[in-house]
């Protein structure tokens, strides 16, 4: 179901092709996140004018409200959304570790408390594979156990060892007709954890593998690490997905780190806030210097957002709280990532990916605000 | 400029063709409200889908922010908020009566505080024209004393002799090339002060005429009765515009006394609230009923929410505050105004619009909490 056509020459950056029961996704691929089955603020015919291949549902949010059953009665997630197109459905793992205000883990799962009304739920494998099969997502992923990136040792190890009997729990769960399952490397920062962990799940023969727990507020060098670490024990004839990140220049490096398919918040949360991304990093559209620029937000954007309107016009919106305004910069922001990602393709496909990285990410100034945005945990939203 | 096509045989009503700077306007119209420069939630491409033909601006509103300055230096309104076609632009009248904190009325104008700042601003006949004129729109209103409802008979007085003094500075000030500008008739719902209000404006020879006050708390009957007074005064070969108003019943009935044109802040402001208008009356789209609900907000609605999207899904989008919920409830709010007036219009070009006028009231039901919606001030929205 993953075909790869090519690796590239100076770095692990591959070209790939998963074929999913909906549609073909060329890889590398940028997945914009439907948390609670709507990409914030875009409709579904925005996202497929900026080539969008495939997006996320949470199984955690989708499964309090509306809950599986309204779900299952539209005949599942794709007609309840109207996106006829590939779904990857988180297992709810994450949520449950990083939202819900006091849990008990148990055997077989985790009970714990809803972030919503404090009603008791328990989520273990079986459960959130029985969510996904019902909402029927074209990729789902195993139930994990994600821990703080500032537990010890001692957490982390027994994190991995839940994470890979649940892995195992969840590979013997029934799938819905055509659904692949990718397994989750936990482990951290931690080499010997990491490879511990990727030759249990790889073993487990998933359809895709995922690399889990890097985006959990550690800072950039771990994130690396922690790919760099389980990458070697992954089969390179399937696809590698790193959960949650990140800045378009982290993109890049985790594309060079051979990673395939990636999701985040980021685009649409930070547009909320006013902030764009561009190549050259990010800027505030909101700020009060754009009073009189009439310029779109980036010049040569083909987005909607800016072929249609000023940095002046949105500035104006944000300021006087017009929905257009974080609109129209949450729709350039998603069509920055997924345009990186076309580019970044073309440049593998043509050889030149290596000049591509080096100049990108030496033209794109980070910014600390945006990294802690990403690991904001106030927000329900993965 | 103002073409009378056909009036009806069993009422005032008229089928009409205004023709404006930037294009020609089928009436009767409904012209939706961007009042900061942004119909709310709707961006130009949802508003042209359908068939939006002219939308309004307001002259207090965008004189504070972004400020005229910035506007102008953007090459006027239409190319500041790339929306090309027709702009009518509200003089600001309005709004001082309704939004401003402290004010005194002064001969040529009023001093008032900013409902934002507290900033001391001055808006009169001069000042609203100059500004109209800045912002270049298609149609601009003169500047009127607009009082509440509630005031006594010196009051309406008053208002009127203001009225026509600052009607008569307004029309000796400058226009931009090709700009209109519209009369307004106030004098509450009292007979002797319309007719007088409406021969004093109608001397003036405007290239149309407002009935102002009518949208400003009071009962239905008074609304109909202050159009029933005003009406026989103005000029049959001029466009006639009922500011500020109203249900789709009430713009039936209205349509029926000889007006023309229509604004109404309903269509947006329920539908942040989750409710939802069709040919029935209103509907709450946010509700509990709607959970497992999956046809469209309307059957036979050829709005883009309708063909997409089901009550269950934009039930739960609202229920969970995703922005693309109440974006889908304005669409299709202002596409069913706007689709009533296309019918209208029909009806009227067939001669069939007594029948249609009986049927349609008699199966609209009125809504309590929308009527008190409309009066809302409490919202920076005309």
């Amino acid at each position: 179901m993953f075909e790869l056509l090519k690796t590239d020459s100076h770095s692990k950056a591959r070209l790939g092709r998963l074929t999913t029961s909906r549609g073909v996704v060329d890889t590398p691929v940028f997945m914009p996140v439907g948390t609670q089955g709507s990409v914030k603020a875009l409709d579904p015919r925005e996202l497929r004018e900026m080539d969008t291949q495939i997006i996320l549902g949470n199984t955690y949010h989708l499964s309090i409200r509306p809950g599986v059953e309204v779900i299952q009665q539209a005949g599942g997630l794709h007609q309840f959304i109207n996106w006829p197109h590939p779904i990857l459905t988180d297992s709810g793992g994450f949520q449950v570790f990083s939202l819900a205000k006091i849990r008990k883990i148990k055997a077989h799962g985790v009970e714990f408390r809803s972030h919503l009304d404090g009603s008791l739920l328990f989520l273990g494998p079986k459960e959130a594979m029985e969510i996904q099969r019902a909402l029927g997502s074209d990729i789902a992923m195993v139930f994990d156990d994600c821990p703080s990136h500032t537990g010890g040792p001692r957490e982390k190890r027994a994190a991995v060892e839940r994470t890979i009997r649940w892995a195992k729990e969840c590979r013997e769960q029934p799938r819905a007709p055509g659904q692949q399952v990718f397994g989750i490397v936990q482990g951290g920062c931690n080499a010997a954890l990491r490879e511990e962990c990727a030759r249990a799940i790889v073993a487990m023969d998933f359809d895709g593998y995922a690399i889990g727990g890097v985006s959990v507020g550690e800072p950039e060098s771990e994130i690396f690490k922690a790919v760099e670490f389980t990458e070697p024990f992954l089969p390179s004839n399937q696809p590698r997905y790193a959960m949650g990140l990140g800045t378009p220049a982290q993109l890049v490096e985790l594309v060079a780190r051979g990673v395939d398919m990636f999701d985040c918040v980021l685009p649409t949360r930070v547009a909320r806030n006013g902030t764009a991304f561009t190549a050259k990093g990010t800027v505030s559209v909101k700020a009060g210097f754009n009073k009189a620029d009439f310029r779109p937000i980036e010049e040569g954007c083909e987005c909607f957002a800016c072929r249609h309107f000023t940095r002046a016009y949105l500035r104006h919106l944000l300021n006087v709280n017009e929905i257009l305004g974080l609109r129209m910069v949450s729709v350039h922001n998603s069509h920055m990532y997924l345009k990186l990602m076309v580019d970044i393709r073309a440049h593998l496909a043509a050889g030149t990916f290596a000049t591509f990285r080096r100049e990108f990410v030496a033209g794109y100034v980070p910014s600390r605000r945006v990294l802690s945005a990403r690991a904001g945990t106030e927000e329900i939203e993965r």
